[in-house]
């Protein structure tokens, strides 16, 4: 993945992203709508959502169900493959809250000395 | 995090991102001078390098040292904070590694589809 052109480089450009992690965080909890997404993910964008989402659905990560009901009903899951991204992602946000802290009094640190 | 001011959103925002992993897996295996990260790195450009390990040493994670020799030796090291932060992101890197094939696969038939 060092190497620009390796397809692993394009993964895990997809995948070591703040709203990934917070998507797939969300829906490893379960199903979700689109509008609960919107209201659980602050300050993320309907336009940032429906890509981010998309891009997820084309690389096999997240399935979406539409029910045949007025008005239609859409529901986004975890596929198999998501599933098993659910742990690497939840190690980066666990470190994040962990380690909030420190990072923030590093900057204080920094900035003091800049 | 999954409020939009909490800081550890900030935080995750930082760590989340492609350059950081592929910066902190480097300095994983030891010291690095700037050119060489800059060539480890396919890539990567040097103004992006440049802001990435800023960003990290503002963030406490990397330690940059200049040796007072002519001309300066600058030599980046991860910092015991940065050293907790590369177990999270090798697993993030390694799911790209292991599931790049079926990502790839999935992308073929959505685009077939689509």
């Amino acid at each position: 993945m060092y190497s620009a052109p390796c397809p692993s480089r394009a993964a895990l450009d997809r995948i070591a992203d703040k709203w990934t992690a917070l998507i797939v965080g969300q829906l490893a909890c379960g199903t979700r709508r689109f509008g609960e997404l919107r209201d659980e993910i602050e300050g993320i964008s309907e336009k940032m959502l429906t890509q981010t989402l998309r891009s997820l659905e084309r690389d096999g990560l997240v399935s979406r169900e539409v029910h045949p009901v007025v008005p239609p009903r859409v529901e986004y899951r975890l596929t198999e493959l998501g599933l098993t991204l659910d742990g690497p992602l939840a190690a980066v946000r666990e470190w994040a809250e962990q380690h909030i802290n420190e990072v923030e009094q590093a900057r204080l640190r920094y900035d003091a000395g800049a």
